[in-house]
Parts: C-alpha cells; structure tokens; sequence
C-alpha cells in the first residue's frame, strides 16, 4: 500500500509501538511520541551528531535498498560519537518519503535502523515523519555518552599516525555497483545480508571466505566492454559501501592525541586533525593497508587501489593519532587491525612512497559542491 | 556564486567561523568542526527534538525567502522543546542545497538562524552541509533543558483548557500566499521583517497599526477575479506563517498537567492530548480565540475563520491543561494572551458552539501522506 492511502498518523503508531521502550531503559524520562524526547543521561557530558543522507547524491534506489538506507543513516551517525571516544546512547531519525514510497519501502527502512539499533545498543526516541517532493531523505541525530573525549585537535609532533582495518573498499564497492549491469543491481538490492546481533558482526568482518551462493561472479561494464569479478571478492566491498560499520573505539580512544573517522577520505580527513592540531603529517604510502579485495577489483578495473585508500570517502575507519599505543598487543586480542601509517610532524605535510619519494599532502576527498570528480 | 563553484570546505568554514562560541558559554565542551559536539548539561535533564522542512512540501520557494526558512526552522524546533516546559540551548542543523542556491540564498539561511538564535538564546554547535538533487531540505535538532518536564499525558477531568494568542493565522496568511499574484509573491519574498531581538517581539507580536509601507494593498485571485485586501491586515498573517514565533511557557509549565505546542491544527492536537491521557475534552467553539486580521481575510475569501483556527496548522501556540491556572493575572502582565476554550472531561469529545449544539470533536490537522485538503 502506498503511504499516501495509509496516512502519516498510522505510520507514526506503527513506529511507536515498534521502538517503545522497554521499562529497565532508566536513563529515558520520555521516548517517542510527545513533542520532544527527555533524557536523565548517566555522565556528565552529553555527545550529539547529525547527518543526513539525500537520494540522488548519497544514494541511488537502484541498487540500494530501504534496508541498507536505515541501517547506514544509524551506522555514519553512530561512528561519529565512536570517532570522539563517546558511547551511542539515543536516536532520532527525520524521514521524508516521495509519494512512490509504499509500506514495504516503509517498513525496510526501520528493518535497517532496527538491525544497527541493535548492533549499536541505541534507542530510537523520536524523530519527524514527512513527505518529500521529489527525492528520499533521512536525517539522523545521535547522542552519545562518555567522559572523556578525543577532538581533531590534540595531536603533537612525534605522535605516530594510526587506522583501523582499511580505506577505499567503500569507493571501490561504489565503483563496482556503477558498473553493474541491472540484473546485478536489483540483486544487490534484494540482499539484506543479515539477521541478529553475533551474526552482523562475523558477516561483516569475515574474510573473503565462500559461503552459499557466493560461487556467482559480477558482470561489470569497463571501456564499452564487460569484465566479471567473483561474488566472493566483491561482497565484502559492497557491504563496506551499502552497509558500513562503525568502529568500536573504546580502546583506542584513552591512547589517542586526535581522533576522526574518515568519512571523505584518508588524505583529506589526515588534513583536517593537521589543521586543526596545528600541525604536519607524514604518511607513508606503502603503510596504508589495502584489503585484498580492494587489491584484486582495482587490478580489473586498470585503476591503482591507493587512489580508493588516498582519497575514497565513506570507510568510517578510525583514524588517530597518539604517543604511545600498543599496537601489537591490541592487534592480537581484535580482529580489527590497527596499522600505524605515519608520524605527526611541526609542520611539513608529505607522503613518502616505497621508493622514498616526497610528495605534498594534500586534502584531497569529497566534497559536497566541489567540482565533478 | 553558485556553492557549486564554492565548494563545502569553504562553506563549513564559513559557518564555524560566524557562529564560533563565546568563551564564556561554560556548557559547551567542543562546538562547531568536530565528528560531533559535546556538551555539559547544567541540568540533570535534556530535552531533544528534531523537525524537518522539505521545499515543495512545507515551502515555496516562490514567496519564501532563505531568511525567513533559516528563521522558521529553528523556531519550530525551539516550540518543541517549549511545549515540554524546557528552556532551549543547542542547536544543529542539516541542510541540502541544490545546484541552484548560491552564496546569498546560504547566507540569507544562516541570517535567519541567527535572527532566531538570539531571540531563544539558542547556540549552534553542529550539522551537517550537503547537496540535494531536486529540492533544499532542511533539518534541525535542538537539545533543551528542565527540571520538570510537561507531557501530553497528564490531562485530568476536571482541568480547563487554555491557549496562548489564538490559532488560524497561519493557515490563513498561507491561503494569502497562494493567491498572491507573481508581483505579490516577489515582494512577501524580499521583505526581510527584523534585526535585533527586542525589535523582533514587538514586531511580531504588535497590533494591526499601521507603518511605513503598509498603506498598500495586496492583490488576491479569487474565483478567477481579484479582490484586495489591506497590507496593514495581511501582514501579521504572513508572519505567523513565514516566521512563527515560538511561545515562551515558563509561566505555564509550573501550572499544565499536559502541553503541547499546536503544529498540525487546535482539534487534531488537543485530540492528541487527549488520547495520550486517556480523557474526553469539551471544546466551546465560540471561546476559540480569533484575531481581527483573521475575521477580516475570512470574510474577504468567504471562508469561516473557524475552519482555519480549528484545523489550520503551523500556528506554535501552547495548548496547554491545568487544574488553576491564574488566567488573568497572567493576561495582566503578559502581552500574549491565554484564553480558556474548554475543559478535559472523562471520555466525551465534543464541540458546543455558540447556540449550544454538539458536534464531534474529530482530529481534523494536517497529515502528510493523508489525502489532498
């Protein structure tokens, strides 16, 4: 049923008695419903981001489902409050629909805010529900929790320069999904990848192992011709791009001078704690850790995988600096790797290939009203 | 220039740079330019809200200027936290351009946010800043604070009904709106109303007296004519409809046993009351409060101004329950006015008009996604 027949005040219910609150949830005075939301919040500081996601320019309903949009709006927000040391606590979700949108749309998009709510331990308390002209638009607010808290800003020289996991396999996975033929989009689409909190985490982080069905390969379009990549290689691509996770930062952050996520991408988000600590950076290029995916779809596509990991937006990795952290010793109790990739320095801002040639640090990544890239 | 040639960089730069905070805003622990803002809450409560404004559903570009969307935005929110009894801070706003705003249309936005932040006292900590394909999206929260906080649940029989000012402006200064012709609509558009916060009251809130300008009329269609109305009358209608003020309730809150603020119509919202708390509500229709200038475009356009008061929406009025609230000391002191409509009974819904007949009191009000009105 479309939702222009079902109306905004039944909607409203559904999503009330959907997320209603469960009576241990202390630290909530009023949830949904009422024209705000109250929080008694159990620190003394309180950590709030938003971020919005538009159709047409974060996303396209060709190859992404409701279900990816609900659970990705929660997961960009979610990583932000990680990226300051903070503890998600509570969401609030604007969503605007077209009139194509119908209650299954509906439904999908509160079944992906619902799976990361859970992976994230948040809790919807309110939000707007409205109608849009033209294109799909979901904005989220998340408060987040914590004492102490790690800004862009206190990075020194001598700190070394450190990430989680990988960038560019979110450009990459964007690459690949521009390049699918229709058959494959409307695959992609009807994926919802997974049930359940355990499961969530193992599946996203695996490494590129065969399961059911992943014996397929892709048919890409490259230079007016078609190539295939296995399904195998590029599912985990795709789902850094459909379906990022956001980084557990609790261990890092007590080390950490400055910490961000990288959102626009690794070189222009290095710039921004640079900037902002009043300082320089050298990165060494061969120390970027690359994904063996990333490595093998760059290769078929002719293209060099540190430009994805240079300058490739939305990977949501941790990136921080810090004087002091036990990199080894953390990586042997997580499955998410942490590499240090380079230094803080006063003030030059270079990266240093395998070879050992300089080359400026520049802020380079996306750009809202930036020229086409 | 167009914010395409621009560039986002630019852009955020130029918003923290405006709205960066005073040293002495002691609540405030990180503001504008990081993953997100952190906050000190004087109170052990906070109150969050968030709304949306979509172009084409909650606006026309037509007659409504970036000053006045940048003004509405945070005000609708601030009348959130209000109508819960709480005293508005932060605020943080998304918002998406297309490829047609530029420099100026960015900056009447933020002119407007700022307007509005000084008439609340609101401080803007955060955002988000991206484009949008088809329409300008925009996107606040705002994070109040209170130690007592008023639902829409605690409406006893017995309690009386009130209302600040009177409702149907809005609705009715929209209906002008649609009428103006394309002279009429340019001209609404360049009117920029106020600067400066004790200006801004008056002005809002004044009488129907005339000055300077206001001696020419505003040509409407109606029934494919034209008729005129008096630029003296039009005037606050618009404004409550382009600008709404948000309602200060700190004088009521201590008093309301349920409140909200009145943003889909008086009948669908005090339905709202009532259904959350359980009781019925007599309404006395002639008790509903009308101002001159709605009696008079009623008259104008043949419409009764009840309609509009009844289930016109976007007036942010306080609706507010209480067992004794002392009504006219308060008219006494206060410009804005609280009238007494009617009274929460246990579980009849009725209307009495001024002849004494009953007729139910439905929840008529704006629905997105409901059918065309």
């Amino acid at each position: 049923m479309r939702l222009f027949q079902t109306g905004e005040l039944r909607l409203l219910k559904e999503v009330r008695e959907r997320f209603r609150l469960s009576p241990d949830e202390k630290g909530v005075v009023v949830g949904i419903g009422d024209d705000a939301a109250v929080i008694a919040p159990h620190h003394k500081k309180i950590i709030v981001t938003t971020d919005m996601m538009n159709e047409g320019v974060h996303f396209d309903l060709g190859y992404t489902s409701p279900f990816h949009l609900g659970f990705k709006i929660v997961s960009v927000n979610v990583s932000d409050i990680m990226a300051m040391g903070g503890v998600p606590k509570y969401l609030f979700i604007d969503l605007a629909f077209t009139c194509a949108a119908d209650d299954e749309f509906f439904r999908g998009i509160y079944d992906g805010v619902e799976q990361a709510m859970d992976l994230y331990g948040v809790q919807l308390l309110g939000g707007d529900l409205c109608s849009a002209s033209n294109d799909i638009i979901l904005s989220a607010t998340v408060i987040g929790e914590g004492e102490r808290v790690v800004t862009r800003a206190g990075a020194t020289p001598g700190d070394r320069i450190y990430l989680t996991a990988s960038t560019g396999d979110s450009a990459c996975g964007l690459e690949i999904l521009r390049r699918l033929n229709n058959e494959g989009k409307q695959r992609i689409k009807n994926f919802r990848y997974w049930r359940g909190n355990a499961e969530a985490r193992e599946c996203h982080d695996a490494p590129l192992q065969k399961t059911e069905g992943d014996a397929e390969e892709l048919a890409l379009e490259k230079d007016n011709g078609t190539i295939t990549i296995k399904w195998e290689i590029a599912r985990p691509l795709l789902l850094r791009h459909l379906m990022p996770m956001a980084r557990d930062s609790r261990y890092m952050a007590p080390y950490a001078s400055a910490m961000l996520d990288v959102s626009d991408g690794l070189f222009i988000d290095l710039c921004r704690i640079c900037d902002e600590s009043g300082t320089g950076a050298i990165l060494y290029s061969e120390k970027i850790p690359l994904s063996e995916g990333l490595k093998k779809v760059s290769g078929s596509l002719d293209r060099d995988p540190l430009d994805f990991a240079a300058s490739g937006g939305e990977d949501y990795e941790i990136l921080f600096t810090a004087a002091d952290f036990p990199m080894e010793s953390y990586n042997q109790a997580h499955d998410i790797k942490v590499s240090c990739i380079g230094e803080i320095t006063r003030q030059e801002r270079v990266v240093i290939n395998k070879e050992g040639r300089k080359s400026a640090l520049k802020a380079e990544g996306y750009q809202h009203f930036g020229p086409p890239r």
